[in-house]
């Protein structure tokens, strides 16, 4: 069975939200799930995992400071990750607010450390993306993720 | 005054109708505006404009083709364009459904000929953004964008 | 055994035998491979295949319009691609001239299909990029990136 | 005369010496230049220049957490940089190695300030980019950009 971490920062509450949603889709779709904050995460982790989700605000259309920080420090596990599962969300304050660009550049972080991303022909097609507090259609574009990755996470680990 | 050139590609009308409103905004701020179909733009017609705004409907995250036909043609005038002011807008089907890559599609391309681009800490932060027709909101973006697009050129070519 | 088609568009011929380098080092791992010019692909034949690399030169940082063109002519095979394998490689003027952005804009169609794309931790992270005649090291990259490409295709169609 | 921060943060020491270059040339060309840490510059401070130009390591394709948090904190000025010029430079370990989504990355954070940035026909379109420790090419880059920049800086602030 694939373990899959979901790790994120969030300040409001509005990210964390969407990490427990899509790790509860996950784990129902037959994986193991952590979920944990980006700053109780260590660098070396991320080898224990065979897919990893990251969330994080959007604060000025890049990832938050924290989630960068935990991604600079997954320097430790380069080039153990090639061919895992990767993923990316975030919450985000208004339409065009640089929510795209955000996940855009956590997506960027895990290609480098050689790991597979999938998009979606529905909804948010980089990733989940909530405006303000998760709505109904972005509770399920979080259950519909979670699930999808799992799907994928299983399959690369055949 | 400057000359500025609005371009666009719409196939619903969507795109067409912001780049009238960015249009009429930036007349009334004290610029000469051309409103034009990108396959009615030759390549060396950029040139002749201190600001050129480009406007593209969300194919697959990135500027559609007749869009970039363009921006392909418009290597015409590469090294001419230099500190002239530049700027793009994108009507889009869904929320998060490509419109930031869109529009920074077209900002890199701009860009890439030493040109100007100015974001916006209010609204869509990378230019205006519609989701389906333009609605009230986008409207507005629009008209504001448009008032701001004529001060920078006027600012850049003083 | 996964059919993967190779696309691209090349004037100069650069882009052409990154795409032939590719492809024999795709085939030689065991998948069946199209080598085809990207005006030669229809839209819906993106359905045929278990995998899809396209290359492009870096023409203003963006996928050149011929590429552009293919991919937005794709939409007739909107939704049937989810879980392919898709990747992209660019031949560019100079260093740091667009290059990465040109990748990119092709890996986010792929998203937006639903389409599931691999980084490298080594080389080009995004996908192989020659700057300028592909050189010994481009060439390799090419390899290892046809290789890799084969497996990711074989694992997501198992 | 316009006050231009250039800020940065370097590890081993490349990403510093192309800041040193950078605010030499800016301050040979009449702008008054102000050479900081990325940590020792306050999120308020942003304020106090005309003009900002940031520099970071490519860590991941994405501007480093250390230059992240400063951009994190700057919303203490959010509002009150619209139409100032902004900026970015990085270094980076090899070709295609993040380099222009790193630059892309500081320069969606400066253009949801409502910052004005300006991209290059030559050379490094983005931004300087130097690939290891900054060779005779990068050098001229940097000194190229810091003259063009305060030239820009000058023109939004008259």
């Amino acid at each position: 069975m694939p373990r899959v971490l979901v790790c994120y920062y969030s300040k409001t509450g509005n990210t964390k939200k969407m990490a427990q949603l899509i790790a509860r889709a996950a784990e129902e779709s037959g994986v193991e799930v952590e979920l944990m904050r980006a700053k109780d995460v260590k660098g070396k982790d991320f080898a224990k995992f065979d897919g990893i989700i990251i969330g994080s605000p959007t604060y000025f259309g890049v990832m938050a400071a924290e989630v960068k920080d935990l991604l600079d420090r997954s320097i430790a596990c380069y080039g153990k990750l090639m061919g895992r599962a990767g993923g990316a969300f975030t919450s985000s304050g208004n339409l065009a607010g640089g929510n795209e660009t955000t996940i855009m550049s956590i997506l960027q972080a895990l290609l480098i450390h050689g790991m597979v991303v999938q998009g979606d022909h529905q909804g948010s097609h980089y990733g989940p993306v909530a405006v303000g507090e998760p709505d109904k259609r972005a509770e399920e574009e979080c259950l519909r993720y979670g699930e999808r990755f799992a799907e994928l996470a299983k399959k690369l680990m055949a």
